[in-house]
């Protein structure tokens, strides 16, 4: 069986209407079977902003009250997801977009109130992939925003590189899979400032070097755990990069294995 | 083959929330076969006010521009088609959400500028049902805003009813469709002010009838037009009233026949 990708797209790709039709032009090409899944970027925090809704950030992630879910909802589902949907029918790939609430692909649990209240901020607790199935059947690609729900009539804002390893993982069990994460740097770096500084290679030992040494930073952090937990279960392969090295398999990016 | 219903949500349902609730709960549990189609209310207008967006009016009609287009986007895709889709998941009726654009499902031009500049408003040309038919044949409920595509990278406005009728002509040709649009008041009356003045029956010359008496109001009349188009083009029998007589089949609405 064909290996499937799960892709997801960098939020710096979204920001920018430019680089958004670039990223999809190229993904576009990418053969095989693939699902796209995506974030807001900054159009979220933009709109929030226009709308007078105070952007409340806990422990680094924007906290979900209903206004925020609201903004969120029509950013996600509504203009990134549509826009992309009607890029790629123009360049010739038929595409469907989703939320986790659609075909009840993805059902979550509102994230538990400790000392921090996320809010309306959902935890994966089930991936379907029945009606992702059906679609990838007859040659469509799935588009799939970070939104899920609880199955009882709430939608829940959630993590976008968790919805691409939750769903890489829910496939793994069943067909080839591998994830890719596309970002703006070339992949993992000891130094940012310094694009030789590229780690080629990380498996679970240097991953927890790195860790020690506290090389990896504060956004590539959930992007690892999200990996490495992709391939304890049985996802093929993560790579990290830029979207044109890794769909061309340039080497040019980071690649993480067990 | 069972009959397929093509149900047009009316906008008084989709502006109050708890009528939206009691309309979903209504539509989860009608038997067979069902595609439910929605535009926005008058949820898109109060954003493009928050938002400082004017609104223009043409004909009676919005004109779009970019700005508008894209909260038209947020609102009928984002929003209110996934606040459905989620009640109707809660409901226990799977459902997956679409623009025309999705599967590419429905491929308009935009409207030829003529005195009259409508701006980015779509005239459906075709149908495509691939999609909608593997949808339904799963036992899935697909759920159409008002939004659809040129097939090259344009998302463009398009009236909810002409959706509802095209898409009931496009199933038409295959298998035993009807149309049901969902409205506030009773059906067709004769006086708006006198429940008892509902019409039960309307058939093609006591439609050019009431035209020429003028009967049939303004709201009303692109209905008309719609559910006459699809009559004659196999659509087995068009309805208007309220969700809870049309779905119960209590008479209590008016039927349109050739």
């Amino acid at each position: 069986m064909e290996t499937l990708k799960i892709v997801k797209i960098g939020g710096g790709s979204i920001d920018d209407p430019l680089k958004m039709k670039a990223f999809v032009a190229e993904f576009s090409k990418l053969s095989g079977p693939k699902i796209l899944v995506h974030g807001g970027g900054k159009t979220a925090t933009q709109l929030s902003e226009k709308l007078n809704i105070p952007v409340q950030m806990v422990g680094g992630r924007r906290a979900t009250n209903r206004d925020t879910l609201d903004v969120i909802t029509m950013v996600y589902a509504g203009k990134i997801n549509k826009t992309i949907i009607a890029q790629l029918q123009a360049f010739g790939c038929n595409a469907i977009g989703f939320t986790g609430a659609d075909g009840n692909i993805i059902i979550s649990e509102k994230r538990e109130v400790t000392q921090i209240d996320y809010g309306l901020v959902g935890d994966v607790l089930k991936v379907n992939t029945v009606v992702l199935d059906l679609i990838l059947t007859v040659q469509i690609t799935p588009v799939l925003c970070a939104i899920t729900h609880d199955a009882n009539g709430q939608l829940l804002n959630t993590n976008a590189d968790t919805i691409a390893a939750e769903i890489a993982v829910a496939f793994a069990a069943k067909r080839p899979t591998e994830l890719l994460y596309c970002v703006e740097q070339r992949g993992v770096m000891t130094n940012l400032e310094n694009e030789s500084s590229l780690i080629p290679i990380i498996n679970e030992p240097r991953y927890v070097d790195l860790l020690h040494k506290k090389i990896i930073t504060e956004g590539m952090l959930p992007k690892m755990e999200n990996s490495f937990y992709a391939l304890q279960n049985k996802v093929k392969q993560v790579r990290i990069g830029k979207a044109e090295e890794l769909f061309r398999n340039t080497k040019n990016y980071t690649t993480l294995v067990l």
